[in-house]
């Protein structure tokens, strides 16, 4: 019950023990059009390039953004959060130049601060994560799109660990690229990274391209742009892998992509609205419990994830005892945190497969215990009533 | 029955649907620490550092060169086949003077070739593939990590083709970085890389050390070298994330370092060395029955990797049609190739799941099968025969 990884739903478990197939296989490469068309519906988007980077969600970021920055261009990362310190340190290790707006931990942005900071520093590319589990905060992005076209910058959001969870309309908002993980809400493991990218996006990286020597002999296609600094992260190529091409790249993960695949599944046969709201409900539970305990939520609620909570650790409380006790005798685990929040919150996830009313209740009555038997003050039961209040639609 | 990727084990299969745990469960970590000791006995070291890197083979290759080369950096590599065009490639993203030194597609390097380079090029890396399974040469290493030192060269290369199916031996060659996959005779599926680095390479790049913003308030070690220009392949961050310290970097792939664990478990269990002469067996045998169908195997055969051939495609045959064929008809897959040899020859891998005596057998009856029905002349029955005398010690 952290924030993430966490829990696998079991069919996606399974899906990792098929057998594999060759590279270039038509039932492997048939899969790969069927991962780019579901990622599709995942994203709510029409964009051709939707497909998946072999590796962590990070793998996925660090690709989007190393693809199109050249040396020296700016780039605008508004920080919220511990992921937007991560978007800052990847755009500047792809050499760009960054300019930072910060917003409190525990707040989001308004479009009109952000607006004025694009004005401010004219970036070519406003890096925005959507969901960032350091702080719970999910920063709206509906209106951010519009303001990235009319000022012509490429509007980039990570969603990893909002998406399947929270609203994220790619097509809608005006994203010209979005990276994702599985393991929050789409209920996988950590290890490949969907990604979608606007015909703008594509179009700005097309003009870098460079095709790998020892190939294709006879590809004149040199590029004429500065190369992408790296090879395993260049876009262009791993597109023309996807693609109808099939140039080679890597070795695309096979278990991997029938996770990814599977994962899509699972989450377009529950309907992507009603997983948003089975999330939303648990992680009402969740809160309401949490506040029946008395303790105190961190942040702003209006802006909070649905599938994750930030919960002061009381006075007079060891917060990581409380965390080993859990997993010790109750075999649950809780996050930690990061950076300005570490040792005052602890977070806790309602997501994916673990986003059901048993692991709340479960979850709510272990932390009552442990907390009870080290002197916090609480009205034992009123967590678990006050969820229940939840489900009951009384909440 | 191609180059790899091939037909994962089972058990390996089975490992990977294992559901997750927490990222700093002691249980986690535990197998981290497991995984790194595995590892040391697949790679023959005694190397601390001996990890994953969680994405595709080249993903472990580019971790390697960019966290240890500076912009300006020479670098040497001796290029006998695709995978040394990819390591230029991906050295030059980052930012390397790249020297190269060419073997024509088939042979190898003598020790004395690329001692003449090193002094001559003064290189600060010399990367070095082992196996290439384009053209299925071996590069003998064992003389190379000697010269090294001498010169005070860091000696790295990429085993992936050959690892568990050819000996490899990490200390006893000096060697300063080794990355694999898990792909070919180690059976299992693209998506893990493992890496090891010899002290002399963590001492280097440890130079070049920064930590991430947002991850530890009060860590100071801000470095000395220039920044490493990725974030994903930051080896230092790497290492502190699989260290003692467990600073957080990405979060483990864990499906994959379950997967990454069994395949080394099961290497272990049979043996480093019996594998190596099981791959050897399977390998003398397929070649034994492709010569016996009257074709002719590619390159130098002193040379040739045990877990994969190259062959010359007949005259009169689409190479193409007898692919099709073999995977449509017979559910047998063999590979095609890149380059200079892409429609001149196929490429039919013995390894990892695949290096048996039954897999072998139906291969060729079914080439055999398809090149009599296409007009290639041969004495029906030679083929298997021949592979026959070879597993009776005959051949």
């Amino acid at each position: 019950m952290g924030p993430g990884p966490i829990n696998c739903y079991p069919r996606v478990l399974s899906a990792m023990s098929t057998q594999l197939i060759g590279q270039y296989d038509p039932v492997m490469t048939g899969y790969m059009n069927e991962v780019m068309s579901l990622y599709r519906d995942v994203f709510m988007t029409k964009n051709q390039a939707t497909l998946l980077i072999d590796g962590t969600s990070r793998a996925g970021i660090e690709a989007v953004l190393v693809s199109c920055i050249e040396p020296g261009d700016k780039v605008l990362v508004p920080i919220f959060g511990r992921f937007g310190h991560l978007l800052k340190e990847i755009a500047e290790r792809a050499g760009a130049d960054v300019h930072c707006i910060e917003a409190t931990w525990g707040e989001i942005f308004e479009p009109e601060q952000i607006e004025e900071a694009i004005k401010r520093v004219q970036p070519k590319v406003l890096a925005l994560v959507q969901g960032d589990t350091s702080t719970t905060m999910l920063q709206p992005l509906e209106h951010i799109g519009e303001i990235c076209r009319r000022h012509d910058v490429i509007f980039y959001s990570d969603a990893t660990a909002s998406i399947g969870g929270n609203p994220f309309e790619t097509d809608k908002w005006q994203l010209d690229a979005v990276s994702v993980g599985l393991q929050k809400c789409l209920g996988g493991p950590s290890g490949s990274a969907p990604i979608t990218l606007s015909e703008r996006y594509v179009d700005l990286v097309r003009g870098r391209q460079h095709v790998e020597a020892g190939i294709k002999a006879d590809h004149h296609n040199a590029g004429n742009g500065s190369r992408i600094r790296s090879n395993y992260f260049d876009i262009p190529m791993i597109l023309d892998y996807w693609g109808e091409e099939r140039l080679n790249h890597h070795t695309e993960a096979t278990s991997m992509l029938y996770c990814a695949r599977e994962c899509a599944i699972n989450l377009l046969e529950e309907g992507v609205e009603a997983s948003i709201a089975r999330h939303e409900l648990h992680g009402k539970a969740m809160l309401a419990g949490i506040q029946g305990m008395n303790l105190a939520p961190f942040g702003d609620l209006r802006h909070k994830m649905n599938n994750v909570v930030g919960v002061y650790i009381p006075q007079g409380v060891d917060g990581e005892q409380i965390r080993h006790q859990l997993l010790h005798d109750f075999n649950i685990e809780i996050g930690t945190s990061f950076g300005p929040l570490h040792g005052k919150i602890w977070r806790i996830g309602t997501m994916g497969y673990n986003a059901r009313q048993d692991t709340v209740l479960h979850t709510l009555q272990s932390l009552e215990t442990l907390l009870r038997r080290a002197g916090h003050k609480l009205q034992a039961g009123q967590a678990i009533d006050s969820a229940f209040s939840v489900y009951s639609g009384k909440g």
